[in-house]
């Protein structure tokens, strides 16, 4: 393709906004950031452009950095979220700040994956520096106020727990192959593939129950229960006394009713360690907040640290606002004596007024 | 280095923003914001990454883009300001709208040169559609109600003509070579060097009495009077009278004492073909905002448009704040009773206070 031509394009996977998204996009960010806030969380800002170091953990699977050279040869990369470089700005910056640390942020996430969205508007909070229930139970409860202050109205929370799916996954003695295999299935809610596992896998009657029950463990406190009877493994037990406290204290958050337990939810990032959720809206088919806790994320940063969090996908949900139009109390001034044009809208303006003046 | 090292640092160039600075320039950000749409302007946004085609003018002299390839070996780039993106977007999607359109933007700029900041928080306005003197005196008298908005005291927006420049100093009779001399001699308000250039060349009395005045042409409209003077060419003299007519409604703006027209500003980007402007703040060698009129940028991308704009670079003025400190009034709700707490803090929230709960 001609650069004449390539000139008038944009790369694939990047948008631009015309006026009415853009001003929403504003507006919406605004209303997340008066909230984050009002609950006490100060902004912070971190580079678009971090060490590739820094942004690649170990674990993920493809690799969907932007990447490129300094030139001294290291490699960079546009920041596909905010998580680690905040970790890495904590422990290197605020170490000698006071605990619990409220953050929250805001902007571009690149994420080079073919096919969709490449470059999306972020927003999210960390709370670092406490393991306690109430902490991350704050942290959901304000997940979900963000998603009502925003004002939609058909969307849920799914809250799992990675440590009680990881002991039912040992409940059941199968291997890390197998465990890929059931993860995919379950994070795709594919009955049949599980009933195949199930039946395929030389594994005991406890462990097919377990599986077959795993995809239904959705509910309220009464699955706890049954994740009880399913396994009495101390760290199963302490996870679910854990997640149960969680859940009491979003009771009294008031947000119980946007929320379902569910101990199929996964995260795809490596780092999570506890209590993991994500928000779903009706219409969408991916989650548009995702978060938990990661408490070993900064053993990365050489700072031990209990943190939880969530990000909130801003662009994903620009399509269920209603389109505003331009802003509609614009004042156009005209006349035929320049001066006096310049005056008016002077004084419009004096009042707060949005106005133009009519051009040539 | 290790990968290990390097994971705790960020790339030359870049910037952690901690809360009381982060949290400065949001609301520096949303202030200007408002100033834009109180004067009618709507924002827009475009790609952190571009085409390089798009962003790379033929004539800059060196190469600041941060460059890398897309997955077909095309070259992408992050932008290094809005302007060219902006007519890249209303050429392709938004050339059926009524013009004159005025829009907004603010996102980080990226610029790859050495030994200073190379991402920055951007904001800025394009007027697009109108060649008019008013729209002239729009731009700047916005500019500097910007400066004034955000509550800076000492600064001065500078005012030239890149027309009557290029007429003085073809009234001089001098080359390409010596013209570029000139321009780095008068950027660098270099008095003995201009001195030297109106020595050793072989040009007449009147081209030397030119070239002696030019960086003492600065002032209030009997400059003007005085270019008249030097040099009575039919562009220098349609130049003098719009910019008398730009400067005399800056004046029913009540921003003249505010500015100074100056024949020695220069604008580095290629594309300024009219008036240009450059805002100082006391304290900072560099200009603040700049800005002018580009009436051919757009022909690069095949819609004649004449267009006129500012950017303003609010990374650079966040040290002209006091640090406001984390907000004073956030209230720290503790107790044994957990449920009680949260009762607490969602009644301080309900009433916009702003409010945290104590962690274990």
């Amino acid at each position: 393709m001609s650069k004449d031509l390539l000139r008038q394009r944009i790369p694939e996977g990047m948008m631009d906004l015309l006026p009415e998204t853009a001003g929403l996009l504003e507006d919406l960010e605004r209303d997340m950031m008066d909230l984050f806030r009002l609950w006490a969380y100060d902004r912070v800002t971190t580079p678009t452009v971090e060490f590739a170091a820094c942004v690649q953990t170990e674990l993920d699977r493809e690799d969907h950095l932007f990447k490129f050279f300094d030139r001294s040869g290291r490699i960079l990369a546009l920041r596909p979220e905010f998580t680690p470089p905040i970790a890495r700005m904590v422990s290197s910056r605020m170490h000698d700040m006071q605990f619990p640390l409220r953050l929250s942020y805001g902007g571009s996430v690149f994420r080079n994956t073919s096919g969709r969205q490449r470059e999306f508007r972020q927003i999210g909070v960390e709370l670092i520096g406490s393991a306690s229930a109430m902490a991350d139970a704050e942290i959901i409860a304000l997940a979900i106020e963000a998603l009502r202050a925003l004002g939609i109205e058909e969307f849920q929370l799914s809250v799992g727990e990675m440590n009680i799916f990881s002991g039912l996954i040992e409940e059941c003695g199968i291997g890390a192959d197998v465990r890929e295999q059931l993860e995919n299935a379950l994070s795709r809610k594919d009955l049949v593939a599980i009933e195949q596992m199930a039946e395929n896998h030389q594994i005991s009657e406890q462990a097919r129950r377990i599986l077959r029950r795993l995809p239904h463990l959705r509910g309220g406190a009464e699955i706890l229960d049954e994740v009880s009877r399913l396994s009495d493994q101390s760290a199963v037990r302490s996870a679910v006394a854990h997640l149960r406290q969680v859940y009491d204290y979003l009771g009294a958050f008031g947000v119980q009713d946007a929320l379902v337990l569910d101990m199929g939810v996964l995260r795809e990032f490596a780092y999570y360690t506890g209590i993991v959720f994500e928000g779903y809206v009706a219409g969408i088919a991916f989650p548009v907040i995702e978060g938990g806790r990661y408490d070993h994320l900064y053993d990365d940063f050489r700072h031990l640290m209990a943190a939880t969090g969530f990000a909130l996908n801003l662009s994903s949900l620009l399509k269920f606002f209603p389109r505003k139009g331009l802003m509609p109390d614009q004042r156009l001034i005209d006349g035929d004596d320049p001066e006096a044009v310049i005056r008016r809208c002077r004084e419009e303006r004096a009042q707060g007024k949005r106005t133009a003046m009519a051009l040539k």
